[in-house]
C-alpha cells in the first residue's frame, strides 16, 4: 500500500486543505516524504456528518458482524507487512523489535474485542419479565447497552500502533458500535495513512458504511478543537499530554451538549521498597527497576518515575545498584526533538534543584534521553509540589522517608495514578496493608514485585486511574472495560417482539448471557 | 422521632449556623414549625471532611453488612410511621395515598439494593490467572469495583421520599460503599429531618462509622455549591432544574479535580401517536393520557408534555377527547406557591403564543395547578425552539405533522429526553421502525402502548437519557444501573492472597459470579 500523503474521509483519500507537514525521522534527524497537509475545517466537518450519518448503520450491524470487522483489520494490520514496521521505525525512532511486539498488541487487541463481542455480556441485556397480576401491573421491560454515537480519537506520540489509528480507543469505539474520526497523531503521518488505509479497505471488505472510520491528518490544535466540538462527535479518546488533555476537556464541557472525554494524560506511578524487601533483594529490585524505567527510551505512561522508600542502609544499597545499573544504559533515540528538549529541561530542573541530589545522570545527547537517577527526602516531597512532576523519559526520583507514617503521609499527598506497585516480602504484609487503602482510592493498578511497565491487554487490566492520570477515574483504555466508554443503556417497556433490538427478543435471548430479574443465567 | 430543627453532621443534631427557615404548608398556607437554620461553611467543610475519613471504613465493610444497612434504613424509614406520612403531606401538598406509595418505592428501593449487593455481581469480579508458561509471562490479573468515594446528594421537590434523603441516589451511592452528604430540599426540611434520623439511627444499629451520613439543612445555592467544590466529595446526584444540574456541573468542572456530576434536569416525553393507534382508540388513549399528564398535579420528570402525530380526522378525535377529560380533572395543589407560579408562566406563555391554539385551559387558582392543553403544527414547532420547553406541571402540547417525514423530522429535532412513547398497531410497525433509531439516540426508556409516567424501580430500567434530559446519558438514577455511578475499576498485578481485597481472594472467589480470561462463571 502507498503512502499518499493524504487525509481519508468517506472511505475516500484527499489530500488536506490547509498547510504542509512531513514526518521527521529521529533517528537520522532526516524529513521524511511524502508530505502531507493538514486537513480544512470542511474536511473535518465533513468527516463527522459522515460519522454521524453512518451511526445508525453501524450499530444496527450484529456483533459476529463487527467481530468479523475488527478480526479483518488486524488482517489487513498485519498484510501491510515490512512497510508498516519501516514506517514506524523511521517515524518514530524505536527498534525493529518493539515495533513488530507492539504491532501483535495492536492485533491481540482487535482480537479481544472480537472475542468480547462474541461472548455477548458485554450489552448487558437485562429482562424484568410482566407482571400483570401484581398491583399496579409490572410492565415487559428489557434493557442493553447501545453506542453513544461518533468517537473523536487521538492518536499518542509514544505508541504509533497500539494507542494510534487501530489502538486500543479505536478497537473498543468500533466494537461498541460507533464510527471513529480519527486524529492523527503529527509524528507519524505515514504510519497513520498505512493503518487508516487498512481500516478503510477492512471497512469496504465488511460492507460497513464509508463514515464508519476517517483518520484526519495535520498539525496544530485547531484539528482536535474543531473535532470535539463538533455536534455529531459524541465522546473523546485521548493519550497525551496534561496540557492536551485538558484542553479537550475544556471543549467538550464548553459545548452546548457537553460530551464525556476519557484522557489518559500523565502518571509518575510510585513504587514502594518496603523495608523487608530492600533488606532482601535491594540489588536485584534495582536491577528490575532500571529495566523498566529505560524501556522504549523511558516513554511509557507507566514508567516508574518516584521511588518511595524508608531512608537507611537498605535503600542506599538500592541507590547504589540503581544508580550503577542505569550507567550502564546507553542513551536512546527519543521520539521526537520536542520529546527530547521537554525531557532535558526536567532532569536539569530536578539536578538544579536546592533539595535533590544526583545520583545517576549521563552527559544527554541532542535528541536522546540518557537515564537520569535523583533523590531527596520524604519532608521536602512533601512541601515541593514541583517534585511529583512528571518527567517523560527515563528519570526516576528516589523519596527517602522517616518512617512508615511519613511514607504513608507521602503517599497520600499524591495525585491520581495510573499505577502504583509494592516491592515487598511477608514482613512487609503489615505496612502493605496500611498502604493499600490510600493506593486503592488514588490508582487504577496495584501491582506487587513487579514494575509497571508492560500493561497486559487482558479482561482484568485496568489502564486508568483517578485525575489526573486520566480525565476519568471510572474507565480505563486497554482491557475490555474500555468498552464501557462508549455505551449508555435504553430500556424498553412493553415493545411488541416484532419492534424490539434483535438482541432482546425471546427466541435470541435463549441462550445469551442476561440478567432476569436482576439475576445472571444464560439459560 | 422529634422534628427539633436541626442538621445531621457526624451522626449528631446541630442547628445550622445561619440564617433561619421554615417549611410551607401549600395547601393550608401556613409556615410550619419548627425553625430549621441554613448550615455555614464550617459545617459543611466538616461533614465533607467526616465523610472523607469514613470512606476507608465504610467501603471496607461486607456487600451482606451494607445490604443489612440498606434493610435498616427502610425498616426505620416504616418505623417513623404516620409522623412522617402527615408531614410529608403538609410539606407537599400531596395526598396520602400518594405519600404512603411513595414511602413503599423508597423502602422498596433500598431492598433492590440490598439485593443487588447479596447477588454480588455488582462488583464485576474479573480475574485472568497467570500464564507463568508464555513469553512473556503473564502476571495474575484481577478486579474489582470500588467505590468512588463521598457522593453528595440533592433531594428533589417533587419526590419528598424516593427522590430524597434516603432515594435511590442515596441508596444507589450507600451500597456502592460511597458515604453520602444530603442537601436537604428547602421545600421539606422537617420530611428530610425525620428521614434523616432514620438513617443516622440505621447506621448506629449498624456499626457504621458517624461520617457516613451527613444532612445538611438551608437555603440558598451557597450550600450546593461547597459542597461540590469541597475536595473530599467524589460525585454529585441531583434531580431538579435545568439552571440548577447546569450551576453544579459548572462547579463540578472548574475544581483543580474535576468530578462527575449525575443531574436529572427536564423532560419533555414526546407521545408518538401513530396512525392506526389513533384510528383505532384516539379517545382510549386521550384517557390514559389525562390520567398519566394528572398524576400528581403533573410534576413528574417522566410528564408526557408533548403528542406528535398526523394531522388528520383521527388526531381530532384525541384533541376533543383529551380536552374533554382534562377539563374534568379538578386544579390541584402544586408542590410549592413557586412550582404553581412557574407552570402558570408556562402555561401563559403558550396560551399567548401565536403559533399555538389553546385545546383545554381551566382557570388557574393561585398555588394550584389546572390542566392545559395546547396544538401546534409540525412546521411551528421545528420553527419555535422555545415551544419544546418544559412546563413543570399537568401541560401538554399537541403537534399535528403533515406527514411520516415531517414526524421523523420533529423526533429527530429534539433535545435528549428520558422517554418516548409510541402509540401503535401493527399497521404502524414499519412507521416505528423509522422512528425507533432516532428515539434510541434520543431518550434513555422507549415505552410501547403506555404512559411515561410510574417509573418502575427495576433492573432493566433507565431513568435518565442523553443531556440535557440528565447531564450524563450514561447513567440511570433509578433501578440497579444506577450504582454504576460511583463505582470505579481497580486492578490488582500479582498481589499476594494474604493482602487481595477479601472478595478477590481464591477461596472467596469460588462461588462467585465472575469473569475467567473474559469468561463470565459461577463455578
Amino acid at each position: 500500500m502507498m503512502i499518499t500523503g493524504e487525509a481519508l474521509i468517506g472511505g475516500l483519500a484527499v489530500k488536506g486543505s490547509e498547510g504542509g507537514l512531513r514526518a521527521f525521522n529521529p533517528a537520522t534527524l532526516q524529513y521524511l516524504e511524502p508530505e502531507f497537509h493538514t486537513v480544512g475545517p470542511a474536511q473535518i466537518e465533513l468527516a463527522c456528518d459522515l460519522a454521524g450519518a453512518a451511526f445508525d448503520a453501524y450499530r444496527a450491524t450484529s456483533d459476529e458482524q463487527r467481530a468479523v470487522f475488527l478480526d479483518t483489520i488486524g488482517r489487513q494490520l498485519m498484510e501491510l507487512g515490512d512497510a508498516l514496521v519501516e514506517r514506524v521505525m523511521a517515524e518514530s525512532g524505536l527498534p525493529r523489535a518493539r515495533v513488530e511486539g507492539e504491532r501483535a498488541r495492536s492485533v491481540g487487541q482487535l482480537k479481544l474485542f472480537a472475542q468480547l463481542l462474541r461472548e455477548g455480556s458485554w450489552s448487558d441485556l437485562r429482562v424484568d419479565p410482566a407482571l400483570p397480576e401484581r398491583q399496579p401491573p409490572r410492565a415487559d421491560l428489557r434493557m442493553r447497552m447501545i453506542g453513544l454515537g461518533p468517537v473523536a480519537v487521538f492518536a499518542a506520540s509514544n505508541f504509533p500502533l497500539a494507542f494510534s489509528v487501530a489502538g486500543g480507543d479505536t478497537a473498543s469505539a468500533l466494537a461498541a458500535g460507533c464510527p471513529v474520526v480519527l486524529k492523527a497523531h503529527s509524528a507519524h503521518p505515514g504510519t497513520s495513512e498505512l493503518v487508516g488505509r487498512a481500516i478503510v479497505k477492512a471497512a469496504a471488505l465488511c460492507g460497513m458504511p464509508a463514515g464508519v472510520f476517517a483518520l484526519l491528518t495535520g498539525s496544530g490544535n485547531g484539528i482536535g478543537q474543531a473535532l470535539v466540538a463538533h455536534p455529531a462527535i459524541q465522546a473523546v479518546g485521548f493519550t497525551g499530554s496534561r496540557s492536551g488533555g485538558l484542553a479537550l476537556m475544556a471543549v467538550a464541557a464548553a459545548r452546548p451538549q457537553p460530551i464525556p472525554v476519557y484522557a489518559e494524560m500523565s502518571s509518575i506511578n510510585p513504587v514502594f521498597l518496603l523495608p523487608h524487601a530492600l533488606a532482601a533483594r535491594a540489588e536485584e529490585i534495582a536491577a528490575g527497576f532500571a529495566v523498566s524505567l529505560t524501556l522504549g527510551v523511558g516513554q511509557m505512561c507507566t514508567n516508574p518515575g518516584l521511588l518511595l522508600a524508608l531512608d537507611g542502609a537498605d535503600l542506599e544499597r538500592f541507590k547504589r545498584a540503581a544508580a550503577q545499573a542505569l550507567e550502564g544504559v546507553a542513551a536512546g533515540t527519543m521520539l521526537s526533538p520536542g520529546i527530547a528538549e521537554n525531557f532535558l529541561g526536567g532532569v536539569h530542573k530536578l539536578a538544579d534543584h536546592a533539595d535533590v541530589a544526583t545520583l545517576a545522570l549521563a552527559p544527554q545527547q541532542g535528541g536522546k534521553g540518557a537515564p537520569a537517577l535523583f533523590a531527596t527526602s520524604g519532608a521536602a516531597f512533601l512541601a515541593r509540589r514541583e517534585l511529583a512532576d512528571e518527567v517523560f523519559g527515563p528519570a526516576a526520583l528516589v523519596v527517602a522517608c522517616r518512617d512508615l507514617a511519613e511514607l504513608r503521609q507521602v503517599a497520600d499527598s499524591l495525585e491520581g495514578q495510573l499505577t502504583a506497585t509494592l516491592q515487598l516480602e511477608p514482613g512487609d504484609y503489615d505496612a502493605a496493608r496500611q498502604l493499600l487503602p490510600v493506593l486503592e482510592r488514588k490508582v487504577g493498578r496495584i501491582l506487587a514485585n513487579g514494575f509497571p511497565t508492560g500493561v497486559e491487554v487482558a479482561s482484568a487490566m485496568v489502564h486508568g486511574g483517578p485525575f489526573p492520570s486520566t480525565s476519568d477515574g471510572r474507565s480505563t483504555s486497554v482491557g475490555t472495560t474500555a468498552i464501557a466508554r462508549f455505551l449508555r443503556p435504553v430500556s424498553y417497556q412493553n415493545l411488541p417482539q416484532a419492534l424490539l433490538p434483535a438482541v432482546l427478543r425471546d427466541d435470541k435471548l435463549a441462550g445469551s448471557w442476561r440478567r432476569v430479574d436482576g439475576e445472571l443465567t444464560r439459560q
